[in-house]
This record gives structure tokens, C-alpha cells and sequence, in this order.
């Protein structure tokens, strides 16, 4: 199998990109990766290694850059390559690190969506206390969602949930804020009834401030809910951290206390870390496409690999492709 | 002026909530305050307090009851007896740690909309790190928000927080998913236009990520998505302190040195704590409406009541309903 990745595109490209796919590349003996970028930052022992090949380009897409109009007018840009990669089939899927927009169209644009999908949604792994995650979905790339796209997105993060991650049987709650059912928008109270005869394991409403430890393994909503969430959680952390930080370093007596608990910190933020749950999926594209963390450094890289690997080997798209022509064939 | 408080709803009434009423009554001499509830429950040293008055009855509303249901049926309820005395004039604003869902129906039933406000608005305060906190709403008072409704709690929200907590020309800023004009959902682009022509300041998007750092004073947005947010910030700082909390307790030498830091967690704690901000205003009533948060102890209590004082004396309705048909005026 052979994994396209853009190596321009994030906070810490390309080093920490190149750097990724190194270790990847090591880790993972069924694998090669084409890296999209400047050549000339590319060690030389990697592009000698058989196992890689280098797509050159200097063009890039920012992330600033207007999405639709950064896909179509550089079209020599390395996530564009990269993603083109996977439209001639000499890639199985593809990777990116870098604006999330720009990806999603390119996706959509070249690679296509799957039959059945209305609309693709992009889908991170978020961290919860109990269990090992949760998957929620849609998280920006559909803003004004309609009842019949969240149980397609149900669909798409059970199947995800059960041959990526290994959990039997995925939990689906819809994001509400409620528990009881009949609460909420229109959306959700016209969802709720779709999704108790939808094929998924759905077990109700789930409320955000439940999310955390662990109210089920797939949380669907519309992406204009699902990113003031995923965003809520993470500025919450972080204010949280920065706050510790700065009481913790207010005194002498504090440094030293606080150098007693710092592997107990690290423990806590790395279980609050997106860097150990890989990236986020574009779900219901015709093939794997990751968005990496913005921030990602090389071990975010390994996972988005890893996870991409995962999704081919266990044929996640199609499978995800089979459920929804039945859906849709029973509905007919 | 006079202050009715419902002395049965919340998770520890009625003990703390009438040890808050003792406490402010000790606080602000220039408030009398209307006990509604259980009187066995209410010591007799408050019952003889001259600015103290007490209504008994022993029913009440039930967190999980339906609000609707339970305003109508439960007429002699600790909560809808509060309310009326604010209807009957007997009171200048009512406050109430229950059901905040039966609390906005009885204010809505009873007291009624400011004329010019279309819905109103549940308005909590919340923490900042770099200024004194933010007011968001509307958190759930009115799920499917239209763009006219964004631009009513702007203007509440700027006159609460220009007369309530001195902020000379409060920022305003739209929840949105990027700081971008022209991002988002239908309704926040729809609403952006509008909100430039608004008699507020207002300054464009902000980020569900940067709220807690201070991004305006006052955040609009539809009570689905504020209701998201604030129990995501809510659900990601109690996963958090809990996780610390397990770590820091794991080992002798952990417990000695989080000893140290107690005051720090403490202190952080505080910060982020709801009871320090006062409760939820009911914005869009003809009189102040206060909704305390349901874990509300006597410190939490007295916030609410001097919020509730605050809004009286500064006459932040009456400011409301002024600008909101000066609004009206100009619109025609």
C-alpha cells in the first residue's frame, strides 16, 4: 500500500512531516509513502530509501488561503499533488497537515464522494477519561446539516469505530442539550427518530459536558455545533494549563512542588493529547484522506499514517460504501 | 427594594440558599428580601427579620420536571409563587437556583416579554483568564435562533454589561467558526451584516477557542450553540481537575507536594468558578429575572442577589426596553 503525504503543509512542516514518515516508514513494514514538497528539504537518506518516493514541488497552499480558490488555482501545490496521487490510483490514500478547507475540496474535488454520501464530514478523535476516545463527526466541513447527513455520518464513524479502532458494537449518541429525547433544535428532534431505525447502535441524546468521560464512541451533529465544541474543549484546556503554569511558577516554594508533579502534569496533558489519537478523517470521500492537527509534530504523523494504513487494510471505505447502498436500498 | 427568592430549587436548597438570603440581608442594607418555600425550613431568627418576609408552601418544581407542565399544573410551587410576586409588583425582580427551563416559562407566562424583544434570553457570566468575564447568550432559552434575535441580545447584553459590571462600549463578538466575515452557518452570516448596523460594539467573529481568554465582553449566538459551549467548558474543566486530582493523589510523594500546591488549585479553581460570576439573567423580561446555577451554594446565592440589586437599581429593563425601541424606531 502506498500513502501519499504532503509534507508542506502544518505548523511544523516540513521537519516534523518528514520526520513522521521516517519513523513511520520504520515502524510500519508494509508500507510506502510518497512525499509531496520541496526536494531540496528532504534528506538525502530518505529519497534514497526504495520504499519512498518524491513528488517536487514548491508551491503551497497557506493556511490562510481562501479554500476553493487555493485548490483551484495552484494546482501545483504539494496537498493538491498529493491528493491527485490518490485520483490516478498510484497512492491508497492520502495525508495533509495543513489548511483543512483547502483538503476538503481537494477531496471532494478530485477523489470524489462516495455514492450515497450527500455530504462528507470531518471526523477527529477526541480524548475521554474512561474509555479510549470518541470519535465525533461532523466538526466544520458542513455547517447547515440536514437530518438524513447525521445518520450518514453515524454510519460512517460505527464503521470507523469498529475496523479501526477494534470497539464491537460502537455507541452513537446525538450531540443535544439534553439528554431526554424531544429536546433541542429542529435538527435534532428531527434526527433522533432517524437514527433509532438507522443500522447503528444508537443510545439517545448526549449532552457536551459528558463528551469527556466517554457518553459514547461516536458523537454526531452538524459541523457548525461540532466545531465550537472540539474548539470549547481544547481553549478550555489550554486556558486551564496555562493557568496552572502560571500559579505554579508564582513562587520558589511552587517551582520545586510543582517539579515533584511534572510527570503527572505530562500524564495529564498527554491524555488530553491529540498527537496520540492521530487525525481527524474526512469521512465519505472514495478513498482515506487524514487531516492531521495543524500543530502536529512527527509522533502526530506516525498516528495519521497509522490510521490511514488502517483504513486501507481494513477496507473501511468500502465497507462504509456497502452499508450505505443498503441503507439506501432498504429505503427505496 | 424588594427581592423574591425561591428558597426550594437547586441541589442544596434550602439550606444554602437561605443562608445566602441571611448573608446578603447582612450584606446590602438596602434590600428586603421574599421568602418563598417550606417555612419549618426557614429559622426563626430570619423570620422575625423585619426586611424579611416569608410565603410558605410545600410544593415545588422538580429539576426534571417538564417545565411547561410544571409552571401550569404546580401553581402553588416555591418558584411560580416567586415569580408572581414580581408580577404582582409586590416584588422588583425574582431569582431561583431550579428548573431553568420552568423558571423562563413562568417568567415568560407571568411577567412577559419586554415589548421589541422577540425571545428571550438566558445570559450567564462566564470566566476569563485576561479580564473580568464575558456574558454569553443566549444558552438555551430559545433553541432556533433568527438573525433578529442575535442582534436583541447584543443590545441586552451591551446595556447589562455597560450598567451591571462598568464596562464603558462592551465588545461584542458573534460565535462563529473562524474570525472570518462571511464564515459559518446560514444564520451567523445573515446575522454579521446586521450586527455592523447594531447600536453595539461590535467586533466581528470570535472563536469558541478564545472565549475564555478574553475575546469580547459579551458573545451572541443561538441558545443551541451557547448551550454547547458552556457545557463543554464546563464538562472539559471538571474532566480535567478530576484527572489531576487522580494523578496527584497517586503516590505518598504526590500527595506531599499537591499539599504545596493546594492554594495554587485553589486558586485556579476559583477563577474558573461559576458562583464568583452571580447567576444566569433572564434578558427580555419586563423585570430581572435571576437564574442561579443549580449547584449554587450561600456564596453563590448572594452573587445572584446582587446582581439581581445591581439590575434594579441601574435600571438595566427599563435602559433595555429604551434602546430596543429606539432600534424599532429607526428600523421603520
Amino acid at each position: 500500500m502506498r500513502i501519499a503525504v504532503d509534507v508542506m503543509g502544518g505548523d511544523h512542516a516540513p521537519d516534523e512531516i518528514i520526520q513522521g514518515c521516517q519513523d513511520a516508514i520504520e515502524s510500519f513494514d508494509d508500507i510506502q509513502l510518497t512525499l509531496v514538497g520541496d526536494k531540496a528539504r528532504i534528506p538525502s537518506q530518505l529519497t534514497k530509501d526504495e520504499r519512498i518516493s518524491v513528488i517536487h514541488t514548491e508551491e503551497k497552499i497557506e493556511s490562510e488561503d481562501e479554500p476553493v480558490r487555493a485548490v483551484r488555482r495552484k494546482k501545483q501545490s504539494s496537498m493538491v499533488l498529493a491528493v491527485q496521487e490518490v485520483k490516478e490510483k498510484r497512492a491508497d490514500a492520502a495525508i495533509s497537515a495543513g489548511n483543512t478547507g483547502a483538503l476538503m475540496t481537494a477531496g471532494l474535488l478530485h477523489i470524489g464522494r462516495l455514492k450515497g454520501i450527500e455530504r462528507p464530514a470531518l471526523a477527529p478523535m477526541l480524548p475521554s477519561l474512561e474509555s479510549q476516545g470518541f470519535l465525533l463527526l461532523d466538526v466544520g466541513a458542513n455547517m447547515d446539516a440536514k437530518p438524513s447527513h447525521l445518520v450518514q455520518y453515524a454510519v460512517m464513524g460505527s464503521k470507523y469505530m469498529q475496523y479501526v479502532r477494534g470497539v464491537q458494537s460502537p455507541s452513537v449518541g446525538l450531540l443535544n442539550v439534553g439528554t431526554e429525547a424531544g429536546k433541542g433544535s429542529e435538527l435534532t428532534k428531527e434526527v433522533y427518530d432517524q437514527l433509532q431505525s438507522a443500522p447503528v447502535s444508537f443510545v439517545g441524546n448526549v449532552e457536551a459536558r459528558d463528551l469527556l468521560s466517554g457518553a459514547a464512541d461516536v458523537v454526531v451533529c452538524d459541523g457548525f455545533s461540532g466545531n465550537l465544541v472540539l474548539k470549547s474543549i481544547e481553549g478550555t484546556a489550554l486556558s486551564l494549563f496555562s493557568l496552572l503554569k502560571q500559579e505554579l511558577t508564582s513562587s520558589m516554594k511552587n517551582k520545586l512542588a510543582a517539579g515533584v508533579l511534572k510527570p503527572s502534569f505530562k500524564a495529564v496533558k498527554e491524555q488530553m493529547d491529540y498527537s496520540e489519537y492521530g487525525g481527524a478523517g474526512l469521512f465519505g470521500l472514495k478513498a482515506p484522506v487524514i487531516k492531521a492537527h495543524g500543530s502536529s509534530d512527527a509522533r502526530a504523523v506516525v498516528s495519521a499514517i497509522r490510521q490511514a494504513r488502517t483504513m486501507v487494510l481494513e477496507r473501511v471505505v468500502e465497507t462504509i460504501a456497502e452499508e450505505v447502498s443498503k441503507m439506501n436500498d432498504e429505503k427505496e
